[in-house]
């Protein structure tokens, strides 16, 4: 694992539940080496999170011989020197979202990853709940007639505090951008997966507080140069219109992420404020009985089997959706075979940020590449 | 009263309510002549809707002596010469939304209101909802802090049938536009109502079912030109960026009409789909006690004393957002005070959906006029 | 109409609306009479609410020649005797809920109207509304299969405010109880509408201020002899079981009037704090997509097309369930057909009233007469 | 541990987690031993959860030398033998609910912790939940005021099924009743935890499915004597009327655990089916800003520091609430500190279980002893 932060605690969690929840009898982790950014942090991160050995150094962590899987939880400017050392190395690599810093980063990783022929996955799990998977099943069957119109959006309040010091996620180069790279990378995924390749993009960015105060220096400032706010238009390749929408300053929306599709036999309306739920609109009901349906998540659903408890609407929050994500790579690296999303997926997605960026900063439409 | 279809019944169901709602009690409206399209149309909504007189011809009815006020419910291509007509021979005013099929039109309107000195008022029922006024209320008060961004959609699904038949609203000569005219003039006008003017806009807009048969002979039919959909990313003059997003052609929602206001210090939230209720936020709430309050509108709100039974909840749907709309117009005439929203709001409301036309063509931002 | 206060107001309004929103086009109702307490209190009401003349005198009201109905709006001490009296002198009588201060009372009134072959209607407006409308639907068409279960609330919070003065409504006598009689009135008559008649009650009341100042001299109180809240346990004569709530001291709850009926093959629910919807969960969907369903009302439900807009989404809040009752009544009136429900209903219900209030002295269950 | 059902796989799983999730350094719990009915169950149980010696004898196992805590997670009718043995080999003891199949049986296993000095604790997980805290916090505060009334619910539906075959659960001499004593234990737990103890109730208690057939043969059936419904009046010690409602046979709902707390000063209401928010309304905003506060649970919430992700509105479900009780036996068991809820609980709530259930029969109010 390169990283010790919030995220790599999740992952760990993770990794120590899935085997039984998912009954993977034969598979049992082991938590080898763990990479930070100091020796102290290392060590600490080693106790903390139950790692055999840890190092300041992840390129030796990434050449480590008896490894199988690189789990990188590490700055985003981080990922791609990371991944594409571990591939070299033959290994495995699980990388948290956005999975660059840019869009060419994000391409040698895929690159690397594909030549050297290993399990690349990307942590987009939101993908991994099973009222999202349920919104896919019935796209697939056709349950919504042709798709007309999406919306997304993800919103957040964290980032209105104007006290929170700066750090690299407030600055561009390191980052890949603000809202749109962090909280965007993931409805930018789910879009993808939902409705499709993008083929255009017209983009609104803002900054809503634009200097924030060194951690180590408070008297001294630093310019903040990533978005607070973006929303973005969208066309996608076959033809549907609609829109994104991210910001980390709306007061009093949590993990607010949400997504409607609207065809013509039905719509799907999805908000992780209430993540264990789908909302279902059919045409097909009779005229007086139409309504949405409140869909509420239990073993019948997709991953249905791996609540913790088998009980409808006992689940499914952020973990549980990291833990499906989890399984699924420890089942590709189990059986060598590939996991989606992975990091063509990452990559595509983000084409997708630059293209809202650049379209942004010229205030015209943007083909992503 | 000009237009004798469904919104003319809501309108003379208000006339007879409000001066008891309101206590307006020495202002008795009378139902003089009604104009429809012609003499059998207008002889069965005069004798529905219980106008004294008829005519198939508008020009009479505006000039007619003993008229205080023309109330324009007809097709929207009509209003422009309906309502300088009107204005010409000194009546007051009121005229259903969008204004005009042009914003030329508009403007024609607005200056000949101005030139008459009549009161001249727009129907943007939705701004006199309870909720939406205490959100006013807020604002004005600072409640917000600083504004940093805003959102609102007017969702509804009956376009979404293909077998809806040709009419005037899907010619855009005399709609003036699809959805974006219809329903997006409302948040058009809300968002200037909260937020204040919009400088420029990107659109994007499509239109799902691109023909239609013609009512009198379904074996024809018309292209329709009009938007079903239409989503746009708006600066306002004062700097906030936006979006708002319209579509008749939603499956499952009915009236959503929502709105959100972030600012540095609290956020608002309505729908429609809840029309008595103010979702509130406040930063200043003790840390662990922050929440979204809903709250329910009753006789301490805007319009609260005219309530038909003074409960809190016991409220307000669209028909009381009309009561208090024909309340200030009532007030207007009888008292020759000038109305907001009045011709002037909707000519600049008409720019903006002209603005979002253009720029849905031409692909680039455009500057409101 | 006898009394003047806030529900006559709210009666009026829909003696005007109700011709022009139910299309009774030969129905043109006059106010003829208004009585009220005193002189001037009657004067006043007959100017505020448009009646041509006023008594101080409700029993001359009842025997005025020209009168084709009396609306009893009155305090409910006052019901029996205007009721016995205007059926004594036949005329047609809308009486306002609770029947009477006592089951006894509505005994009389009951036998009155019947012997005299009036029209006698009560005010149970709640079941008026389309979506509880559309629930009676359901399970007479057993879409719900055998019933199981049933739980129904009415709770306020006006009567959590310990500096409401002394009224009648908190002399037993007088009101015939407190938050039961005054709320659960209406609840009591949804359960029968729903279930069928109740055959034994066993209730829990309390009074939590148990006294209140005298409006014309607060230094002095009085002692409050009725409840601020009930619960009753509930079995029906078909068998099912179920419970009731009542209170005027929720904080929080404003109008929240819920029901909700369990089935064999499926359920539903409703709350007046969303009263244009009605939730309906459907054991026959298929196993993956069941999920209780928010069918809002519109054109296609119940009453829904005497809505003042058809759109769905547009109603129903307290008004349109008042108009709807008083459609029934002025349709009744034009065609001496009896009214649903009637003082046969209000009779009913204040006998399982007072078996609740019983039970709730003996502490023990208690059948209802 | 005893039992090798669903929900020992949720323990193993949080006694997995919480060392990390809660920073328990120290403590690392070892799967010793696990007992199931028989040989194989318990060989198969001890594979799939992970633990090193399986026993088809539960006695052997509470005289296990090397374990320190024995967890029941084994049908009811077991508990109380085990318990009491585990007690007399002096092991701490972690029970699920219902603490037994009598309350003489849970005094039984209460006086044998209390005689053994062992750490005894209830697996009353809901009052585990962040909310559920907080509503307490609220109450230890005064902020609500005086309390004055309560109401508290818990239905699924899965026991609608008539298919499902008879189990243990069904026999009340085995599982201590149906609805009341499986779901409605934890809300006797939560009405204890939040308002104090109950002196006494009147209970309505049905079945709906009177026999089912059994599971080895299809062919025969057998009666069920537990309840598929209760709902019983409460009075608690303090004077607070309420009422709890279980069933298991209400279509559409799932975990619908409840509960709303009235005072004089302000309410708190919260539903599992939004297991991550406490509703909070107070009468001290000001007039026109009071509304319910829907506050989402994050770090600074009682066991917010253990969400594994720390950002607002990422937890907490059914795990959650587990994780949060097992971390405090671990705690308990590693301080050797009393935990509550105890067996003194869990002996106090089936108390009131069974005197929902005499009152039942009886048709009577039943104090509780």
């Amino acid at each position: 694992m390169v990283g010790g932060g919030a995220i790599a605690k999740a992952h760990v969690l993770a990794y120590e539940s899935v085997p039984l929840l998912h009954s993977l009898e034969d598979v049992d982790p082991l938590f080898s080496v763990i990479a930070e950014a100091t020796e102290e942090l290392a060590s600490q991160a080693a106790s903390r999170l139950g790692f055999e050995k840890y190092l300041s150094d992840w390129k030796s962590l990434a050449s480590t011989p008896d490894i199988d899987l690189v789990d990188i939880v590490a700055p985003t400017y981080l990922h791609a020197d990371v991944a594409v050392e571990a591939a070299e190395h033959h290994k495995h690599i699980l990388c948290e979202k956005p999975i660059a810093a840019s869009s060419s980063d994000a391409k040698k990783m895929y690159e690397a990853a594909k030549r050297a022929g290993v399990v690349n996955a990307m942590g987009f799990n939101y993908r991994r709940l099973p009222a999202v998977l349920l919104a896919k099943k019935l796209l697939n069957d056709k349950a919504l007639g042709k798709i007309t119109q999406f919306r997304t959006s993800f919103l957040e309040d964290w980032g209105a505090n104007p006290n929170m010091p700066f750090t690299w996620r407030y600055d561009s180069k390191r980052s890949g951008g603000g809202t749109l790279a962090d909280l965007g990378s993931h409805i930018i995924d789910i879009s993808r997966f939902l409705i499709g390749d993008i083929h255009s993009v017209c983009g609104l960015q803002d900054t809503f507080i634009k200097e924030r105060k060194l951690p180590e220096n408070p008297s001294e400032s630093r310019k903040v140069d990533v978005d607070d706010y973006t929303c973005a238009l969208l066309r996608f390749d076959n033809g549907v219109p609609g829109r994104l929408e991210t910001s980390w300053a709306s007061l009093g929306r949590k993990v607010y992420l949400d997504f409607e599709v609207n065809g013509t036999e039905g719509s799907v309306y999805f908000n992780f404020e209430r993540p264990n739920e789908l909302s279902y609109y059919s045409n097909a009901d009779p005229k007086d009985l139409q309504g949405h349906r409140a869909i509420i998540m239990g073993p019948v659903h997709p991953y249905g089997s791996a609540f913790s408890f088998p009980a409808t609407g006992s689940g499914a929050g952020f973990q549980d959706s990291l833990n499906n994500e989890i399984y699924e790579v420890l089942n590709g690296v189990a059986n060598s075979s590939q996991v989606k999303p992975d990091f063509y997926d990452g990559w595509k997605v983000s084409q997708v940020v630059e293209a809202i960026q650049k379209s942004s900063i010229s205030q015209k439409w943007v083909d992503v590449e």
